[in-house]
């Protein structure tokens, strides 16, 4: 089966219905999806920004805020803007690493896209994230410390290298097997034909 | 009939696949189109930037030409990239203010985005735009003495003010009658939705 590698960061705004419709989408074609977490943070400072480029252009961002509640209201996802744009995606990454690489790491992504775009919440803190550990049969303890291991902080940043090697410089971006590169939930279907037919 | 605002500046890379596209597609669906020429210049310089994005951040200027010629390709739209990018768009939008008063506007602003992504063309010199103009039976000396007329001017600066008073922020746009505004050649089916059914 033809793979696909699926690029996001946890505070990006579009990436939250794309994490929503990757899965399903996917299948239709018969394409295997990666989720791959990383970190558009040291990607933004290579480029000059110290925030999401959202929150430098007040035009930009009004826009993105009702754009994104049009299209979570026609893909029927709830949508709540939350008060913190973007939020610290760093726990969230590496607990996603963990999950991925035991059986509910897919999951938790969308749980967490839920709980921040669609319910308003913090995705920051431990006790909301382990909150949300407790719906997948794991002990929100055993992961947090792994989430903080060694080998799980330098995976996330062996990844982020990657993504900026790969030449992403947003989220969500899909990266095909022959290196195609494609930004933004807009691109997803046009990716997965790719991934399908080059 | 509905009617769907259609904003653009001959410099847009994206308003190229647009242009081509909107005709047609607001036929379909019964929406009357109206093509507003602008200028991003003012409102990129409002943002702090002296020129594109695109030319500020490497990685996505690599992006957007590659995504460029594949959304061509998948129109079957010729492609090539300019030497050239932005190209001044100001006399293109002038000229396009006269046309769209006569009855060759429209037809005009195709010639002009196809002589510039499709075959890489200058759109900033007058010996190119007469050429242009003589497919539309008017008299290319006559044509460029309006363009530089007081009222065209002032009339290309008052819709650059209403584009920024509507909050648009790059090209293509698209508004709708009760001033939802869509962003990207991306969202052209959506616009054309909403003006339809609200």
């Amino acid at each position: 089966m033809p793979a696909l590698d699926f690029w996001f960061d946890f505070a990006s705004s579009y990436s939250y219905p794309a994490v929503m419709r990757i899965a399903p989408l996917a299948a239709t074609v018969s394409v295997t999806v990666r989720f791959r977490p990383f970190l558009l943070g040291p990607i933004f400072k290579a480029q000059g920004w110290n925030t999401s480029p959202f929150n430098l252009y007040p035009a930009k961002n009004r826009y993105m805020w009702r754009d994104l509640e049009r299209l979570c209201a026609n893909l029927s996802l709830p949508f709540r803007q939350p008060d913190t744009f973007p939020q610290p995606s760093l726990l969230a990454a590496r607990i996603a690493l963990v999950g991925l690489a035991e059986n509910w790491g897919e999951e938790f992504c969308r749980a967490v896209f839920r709980a921040e775009f669609g319910e308003a919440g913090r995705i920051d803190d431990t006790a909301t994230i382990s909150r949300l550990l407790t719906r997948f049969g794991v002990d929100p303890g055993d992961v947090l410390a792994k989430a903080q291991s060694d080998p799980i902080k330098a995976r996330l940043r062996e990844e982020t290298r990657d993504a900026q090697r790969l030449g992403i410089f947003g989220a969500p971006s899909f990266v095909t097997e022959d290196r195609e590169l494609f930004w933004g939930n807009d691109r997803l279907e046009q990716a997965l034909a790719w991934a399908v037919d080059g």
